[in-house]
């Protein structure tokens, strides 16, 4: 891989978005440097030039162009190295489907999931019922299949990191349960399931600093 | 065409949603068969039953499978009849800029026309800023192209259709400016050469309906 060719992740150790695009390159086989930003604190000249409409991570530079928002990433290398590791079916069907269900969990479930957690108290019972409904929808979809890509890591697997690894410790560190393995017991296997992929669990963050970052951040809702 | 390979759009005659699949079905020259839901009173059995998650139009039936959403509707008629009227580049890198657009506008940029419109009064001031400021990117990444495709209509052009019409409308019926060709020369221009395209001209809905739907359902907020 030439200078041209060389490919850069602006991310953030913690983010399930920037973690979506990591899973990805390394499923592929595809060497990356990856640059940790501040997003917090200082945001990168970096970052502001190769994002300047959302000025967030993730953003991909491959050969000196940038894509942003992890979705459209992941889509991007997907188009660009379709061969290793296929991350969405041929058929243009199964494709949409697959594009619906990643949306679905990225701008629905993820969303409800997290103000379940970290939402106001007084409207905790319904925030916490809208994201069992949501979730409930996502273990009708998955069914009995090892993995929403079926037999392998696919689109909307890596889409759901978020609920297979994050929810759990959201849960944790919040006090808030929402997902169970009585309740979910398809999602709570298919969590096992991908996590316990080699090449995920190479990626994912350390569960202990996940903790801590989210109880310093928004502390414990049911304690406080 | 045989029975298995028929295809249905349910839709709704004034929504810039439904309207951008059928942009695309008859930009491809593909034939269908257009079904009228009744939205805002009783949903179909059909709608239900074909898009049981989200119950919204536009639903594509095709062969008796559905797709829900519009612009994954577009991407699933794209990526089943490729070579007739290509709406998405085949580089991967400006597929992605295309879907990166497609989604500011979706997201972003109708959504804040829309409340700049209709949105509460006394905030009036800072959603037309924001809606500004959304239209000035849209703007710029526009610059002296015909449309945002290039030569043709493309993508973010049919994402972008509510811009190009609508708009108009909901100025003209809530009494609210924001796209002036003063303020954004190239996306008037571009409007035009837009709504001017035959194709485009042939599926979009009355003008003097639009304002009477428009006012009859939000009223004329400035004369209100």
């Amino acid at each position: 891989m030439n200078q041209e060719e060389q490919i850069k992740l602006l991310g953030l150790w913690g983010s399930p978005f920037s973690k979506r695009v990591e899973m990805v390159l390394k499923l592929k086989g595809i060497p990356y440097e990856y640059i940790e930003e501040d997003v917090y604190g200082n945001k990168s000249p970096m970052l502001l030039k190769y994002n300047p409409i959302h000025k967030k991570i993730p953003v991909l530079i491959h050969g000196g162009r940038s894509i942003a928002e992890s979705l459209l990433i992941v889509e991007y290398i997907e188009d660009t190295w379709k061969t290793s590791y296929p991350i969405l079916p041929q058929d243009p069907y199964e494709r949409s489907i697959a594009r619906f269900w990643a949306k679905y969990v990225d701008q629905k479930v993820m969303l409800a999931s997290w103000k379940a957690c970290w939402g106001p108290e007084d409207e905790r019972e319904k925030l916490v019922e809208e994201a069992y409904e949501r979730l409930t929808c996502l273990e009708n979809e998955l069914g009995d299949k090892q993995f929403f890509g079926g037999e392998t890591i696919g689109f909307v697997d890596i889409a759901a990191d978020f609920i297979a690894y994050w929810l759990g410790i959201a849960q944790e560190a919040s006090g808030v349960t929402i997902m169970t393995a009585e309740k979910f017991p398809k999602l709570q296997r298919w969590s096992e399931n991908f996590v316990g992929n080699n090449v995920i669990k190479e990626v994912l963050p350390p569960k202990q600093k996940l903790v801590a970052l989210f109880k310093a951040q928004f502390g414990n809702v049911t304690s406080s």
